[in-house]
């Protein structure tokens, strides 16, 4: 039985971020960037006007006045996307957002402080030479370095990506994560129920759905009867899979024949079972694979504890293979309320708790019951609240610590 | 033009939630629940052993200590998913974790307290009666309302959903959002350049990014150039969706055509046109479709002002038909690093803020260039500070309001 920092630092320590591989831009939301991005070229391409407006030579226009206007001639248009024209003395181009600076031309007036008859442009006004000129490279320049390695692909990074001509990008892989899960008992969603003892999973697409919000690729790859053959044969599955977590089959019952298993299968070596943690506690790690590259995760049967040991022991791993640097959940400082109370402090003790966001800063609220059996309790959940070694009670409005695995408690109602 | 809050308030009263689908399990996550779940049976579905260890009456064990342990003979086995089976006065039965509580037992004692000999087992202590029992039904009874309609599904609900044995489950349906890129100056990715004012597109796919986070169904419906014949054959490709984005083509420019085309092909009501922000003025909205269901957003080619207005007026649009109730981004108070000044207060004001949590609240830390046309300022971003109308200056370490699309800075890093 080890601590529950010890057993976190031995799985990142045993973890290894997996390789790279191209992914079209609409499939590149979310991942983690594999290469530097540089500028393919000067953006803006080339000076640019940043209003409708006129093209004009700052000399025409200077000392015009309400009184004395500058009377230019129209001899040409510049629009987005139009060709390059030329401005000589006297003379102004119609401009529109985006049209390209005519040569000739140094300054943009903007068309509120204008008037066309005839032609002509009348302006009003003397601008400073250079107004509404949007510079070539004024936003980077061709080679600037725009999106950095290891950065997490969000809309704005992905509009980059495009607008440097990057269609396709290097990320890193997803690891694909094995579920198995274990017991004579546990029937799969549509099974029908023969015996009064038969439980159906809620564990496999629970973690499905975590493996899913981590970003990993799960595998379901089925149940296992508690007898050597099913299990092995089920093992077999796993082996093109970066990680297995199998839920269930690892408490001290002598039917729990999956750790030896995944011995003997998979030649995985155990390198923790049993962690001072509350609910979690019966939880094994290993490594496997040729280079000890491949994560086994024992979790417990019982849907918190699973729930508890995926959010903070799997998903950091599946968050470092896939090259993330963050890859706890966020831990909030919170006001708990009502207080909290346990007779012993052996271990770390993470509870229920759902969450708001007030003026005061974060409030947490436990829930009534904290059987770790009880899933129906998390549905109002969003974080677990940590009752640390050697603490037995945190009193009303005092602060707890709160690892938030659901952030939409933020999110804001319209109305609000 | 009007005012922000008006223009956030018309968008969500021309909105209509979406009708109902059937969903697989493995598609639910984040989707909104459209039905009421309640349990198919009891969980646990009967009286069950919470630990490993011996099934046994409590009668037998009355008195029992260390000198003069109660001795029964052992003559049965319940594990999880066995049979129900029976204990006779001064015997008892094996059981395990999950294993159902032999007819005539009514209380468990666990492996620890107890010694195997001869087929016997010796208890040395006694438990309270009812010990170690996991009650029929404690969890929860067959027909209760465990998850309401209307809830945001995580892997708790998923894990709960597939326990009620609901492999398939009735969610709101995901709008399908048209977005069309529009100017001739734009370019898509992969097309050569061949003049030197041609620019590559950012929004199309920050935009297809931004609707996917969003939870809808991004269609991209390509790119039009400044011509009728091409504007109105791509917004007949739009007519199948439930809104239509167009980027580009709602400034003062007399080759804006796309306004007036929405309203001829589609049959648009502009309901306004032009916001008092920054960014993001020219943006139009309107409704369309037989019941004017479908919404129209005309928004600014700008690529800052096109990820503001998406985020403060798409996306609640999108959440709202999606079923969610939480339509809009968390807004938070953080106190502003490095002021900020304006020389008017006519808008509110969108400033791109990067953001972190300390043990003194949030802290928010604004970008040199806030020009609304440099997209890789958005890079480090993680929400947009909001100086309301009337504001021209927030100073060092006052309290600001930040609406924050990217609530990632919260999490934690390996070795925090």
């Amino acid at each position: 039985m080890i601590e529950y920092s010890k057993a976190v630092e031995i799985i990142l320590n045993s973890t290894k971020t997996l390789g790279l591989e191209k992914v079209f831009l609409d499939r590149a939301l979310g991942r983690v960037l594999a290469e530097d991005i540089h500028a393919d070229r000067d953006n803006p391409p080339a000076d640019n006007s940043g209003m409708d407006g006129f093209a004009v030579r700052y000399e025409d226009i200077k000392g015009a006045s309400e009184e004395n206007p500058a009377v230019l001639e129209i001899i040409a248009e510049s629009k987005a996307g139009g060709e390059l024209v030329k401005v000589r003395p006297k003379t102004a181009a119609y401009i529109y957002t985006g049209g390209l600076i005519p040569e000739g031309a140094d300054t943009v007036v903007q068309k509120e402080l204008t008037k066309v008859e005839d032609n002509k442009v009348f302006i009003f006004q003397e601008l400073p030479k250079g107004s509404n000129i949007r510079p070539q490279g004024g936003d980077y320049r061709k080679e600037d370095l725009l999106i950095k390695k290891g950065k997490k692909l969000r809309p704005a990074e992905i509009g980059i990506l495009s607008s440097v001509n990057k269609p396709t990008v290097y990320v890193y892989q997803k690891p694909r994560v094995a579920i198995l899960t274990t017991g004579d008992e546990i029937l799969d969603v549509g099974e029908p129920v023969e015996k009064l003892s038969q439980i159906r999973t809620s564990n496999t697409y629970s973690l499905y759905s975590q493996v899913l919000e981590a970003g990993g690729e799960p595998v379901v790859i089925g149940f296992a009867k508690d007898n050597p053959e099913d299990i092995q044969k089920k093992l077999e599955y796993a082996k093109s899979c970066d990680i297995l977590l199998t839920t269930g089959g690892v408490s001290v019952g002598e039917y729990d024949l999956v750790k030896d298993f995944v011995v003997k299968v998979l030649g995985v070596e155990i390198l923790f079972w049993k962690v001072k943690q509350k609910p979690g506690k019966p939880v094994a790690f290993g490594v496997w694979g040729r280079e000890k590259e491949k994560l086994f995760f024992g979790i417990p049967g019982n849907p918190v504890a699973a729930m508890v040991v995926f959010e903070n022991m799997v998903k950091p791993a599946i968050r470092k293979m896939s090259g993330e640097e963050k890859v706890f959940n966020p831990v909030i400082n919170a006001k708990l309320k009502g207080g909290y109370k346990r007779k012993k402090g052996e271990r770390v003790e993470f509870i229920r708790v759902s969450l708001s966001l007030t003026d005061d800063g974060f409030v947490a609220q436990p829930f009534g019951k904290q059987g770790s059996n009880i899933l129906t309790g998390m549905v109002y959940a969003h974080g677990f609240g940590i009752v640390d070694v050697g603490v037995t009670e945190i009193k009303d409005g005092e602060t707890i610590k709160v690892s938030v695995f659901d952030k939409s408690f933020m999110d804001g109602r319209y109305g609000d």
